[in-house]
């Protein structure tokens, strides 16, 4: 495994991060863009120190921070001083009391839909690409850079000009003209290569090795331990909302297992820090029917996850082979929650359910959550009586395909107030 | 002019909204659903009690709210406990200090984005449909409705959706898909309308004058003196992130003009308030040469708007004839700032700027500001050693069209090093 040390490492500042630590075998290295272990090959994930002393104060010093994941600069691996900084400021969207869909829902606690539509380039991934941009920052790296077929694209693009850095994003040759316009208006460097998303990672594996890379985070591969930790500013934010409190019940999307994984790593820093009460929670894994090797392996009651060639509408939740996959099994399992799959179908029924409810207009990520979070209630599974929280990770300006087909007027007539009664539509 | 009183409006608590005033004679109405005076014609505004008192009492209440446009409910046209009601929360948007931007355009003073693609449906009208929603429900309608041809489509059938109203939008026939889908997947009617945007138009007027219109709120006709002081919140905002400060200079899309005299009117109250310092600032108009009758005017010192017909692509400011365009031209004066328009292309350049120095994606709207902002400057008629804020009402993703035929990869290569070598792309 290359290891690209244009910086010191040993003088990274990067707040409270003290180490990378190996998640099999425990072994640590010094902070660097590195992410699988020399020993065992497992992957790294940030080790921290993170700060001691009084919750109330911590609390108060969150609280009065900015109105971005900044705010827990002091949980992140991230300068202190990073607010400063030319970045997107993403985070600390919504938590939307939905109690019109909790009525549709038979839920009779409380429901909540935490909204990251409205990040700066309406999806999660703003999250997760500003850390990367800390770290790429830290390391001295000038160009950013990933393998995509959607949002991470447009995050990468937008955080790279605002943070003054080189962008150079990969695609597939043939994606459709809206997702490469998205991709490449912030200005940066696309290229498309010619084969499918499989290709596009190996170049991109083959580029990190080679002296053509130097100089070169990838954000989901040499970077991933910094990048995957902006996850669990979801956590940080929702307990916040909720008043310092955790949720009873959390619905999460699944693509490589790594945002369920840090948003449990987060709810257990809280309380590790003695910010939140500690009691249980339980968290549900939410995939798509044409792309559900985690829900196949939970409900097989296996460890492990068997590959699958995604075929579902929910493309950014379209990863057949998922990373992370054991780890959501057995935070799923310990936690008492469970992992469910909905189809196509119910993916586009949920878009619509929530749409219709709270105006809120969702990827298809989202429909997958909401379609599980319907299922698992219908099931016996998600009680309806507690505190819920379901997450929307994107914004349907994306997908607009998924539910194009079955969304028009409801008539169409000529401009005449007779037209108009006969079409039945007056109160 | 029909008067649909549901409600008795002598009781209607719309905060401090005293009266309905006539902008042309002065003469007062109570609060109803009605926009235009019976003595001249003359277009209807809200006449204020303001809070009186210690402005810095009234700054720690407002900078103590939500963080959405009731944090500022004390000077809005709305219930006191409007922040406890379904609605979709809009605003406080961020005000991003774009120093790259300013790099490029030669400015040494602040310059600042406020943008408004941030809001939940991703444009400004968010703003002023909360604000019709509030008095739709004072009113006791139940309907919520609008003719439009995009962004109000989306705003007005997500704030019904939230709010537990009935929508029904009326657009022309042959909208493209993509803004169907956005306007029809709230779920509320929608109703195209075999005709152009002004048959569309001219039906929603019958509508609102006859029986099969009883109980329905047209957010832009019968509910339009609410509606349009939504946009004072932009004032406010922006006042407020600079630090309660009014900014020296400000760059204004105008569509209706209404934006534009309703920010001007919320400075004007910020002042007499005490909110902020007493002293100039200078109001800038932007159009699409396209779609030019207020600058036209103000460049030939006229008083009175001529109408055009549109021919732009930013479809969103595409009104011939601007209702307050005078109001516009008289405040543009009165402030010493100016009236400019750009070409389609320059509007297409301005909108890849902004993108690649900010990483903000903005509607063609957006580029029209940041293109007349560019020419200003150029021209020597704004400041640019002074505190320059500039308006982004809108999110790119829903005027793709706009940049599609100029925006692509750099390179489509073969998925290997050599190619990648060959392509020039590396550092």
């Amino acid at each position: 495994m290359p290891v690209q040390t244009i910086a010191s490492t040993a003088s990274v500042e990067l707040g409270p991060a003290a180490a990378l630590s190996c998640r099999e075998c425990g072994e640590r290295f010094d902070l660097g863009p590195i992410f699988a272990c020399t020993s065992c090959f497992g992957p790294l994930e940030i080790a921290y120190e993170l700060p001691q002393g009084d919750p109330e104060e911590l609390r108060r010093r969150i609280e009065a921070g900015p109105e971005s994941i900044w705010r827990y600069a002091p949980l992140l691996p991230v300068p202190a001083d990073v607010a400063g900084k030319p970045n997107l400021n993403p985070g600390f969207t919504k938590l939307v009391k939905a109690d019109n869909l909790a009525r549709e829902l038979g839920v009779t606690g409380e429901l909540f839909v935490k909204d990251d539509s409205g990040n700066p380039t309406h999806s999660f991934k703003d999250r997760v690409v500003a850390i990367a941009v800390e770290a790429a920052r830290a390391f001295g790296f000038t160009t950013l850079s990933c393998s995509s077929t959607g949002n991470l694209a447009g995050a990468v693009g937008a955080a790279a000009a605002r943070a003054g850095l080189r962008s150079c994003v990969f695609i597939p040759h043939d994606l459709e003209q809206g997702k490469v316009v998205m991709a490449a208006v912030y200005g940066g460097e696309l290229v498309g290569i010619e084969g499918n998303y499989d290709a596009v990672n190996r170049f991109c594996s083959e580029l990190i090795g080679d002296p053509l890379g130097e100089g070169w985070g990838f954000v989901n591969v040499n970077l991933r331990p910094y990048y995957a930790e902006g996850s669990k500013t979801l956590a940080y934010e929702i307990c916040e909302q909720l008043g310092w409190r955790l949720p009873d019940q959390i619905v999460i999307p699944i693509a490589s297992g790594s945002q369920l994984t840090k948003i449990d790593k987060g709810l257990q820093e809280l309380i590790a820090l003695g910010l939140v009460e500690d009691r249980p929670y339980k968290i549900f894994g939410a995939q798509a029917e044409g792309c559900s090797p985690v829900s196949a392996a939970f409900k097989a009651g296996h460890d492990v996850v068997r590959p699958v060639k995604p075929d579902t509408i929910a493309k950014s939740l379209a990863i057949g082979n998922p990373a992370d996959g054991p780890y959501v099994l057995d935070i799923a399992r310990r936690t008492g929650g469970a992992v469910e799959d909905v189809t196509d179908e119910q993916i586009v029924d949920a878009i619509k359910l929530l749409a219709r409810t709270e105006g809120i207009f969702a990827e298809t990520a989202g429909g997958v959550t909401v379609g599980v979070t319907r299922k698992l209630i219908e099931a016996g599974v998600l009680d309806p009586s507690l505190t819920t929280v379901v997450l929307n990770t994107g914004d349907g300006l994306k997908t607009l395909d998924a539910v194009a087909p079955t969304t028009g007027p409801t008539a169409t007539i000529r401009p005449s107030l007779d037209a108009f009664r006969d079409a039945g539509l007056a109160l």
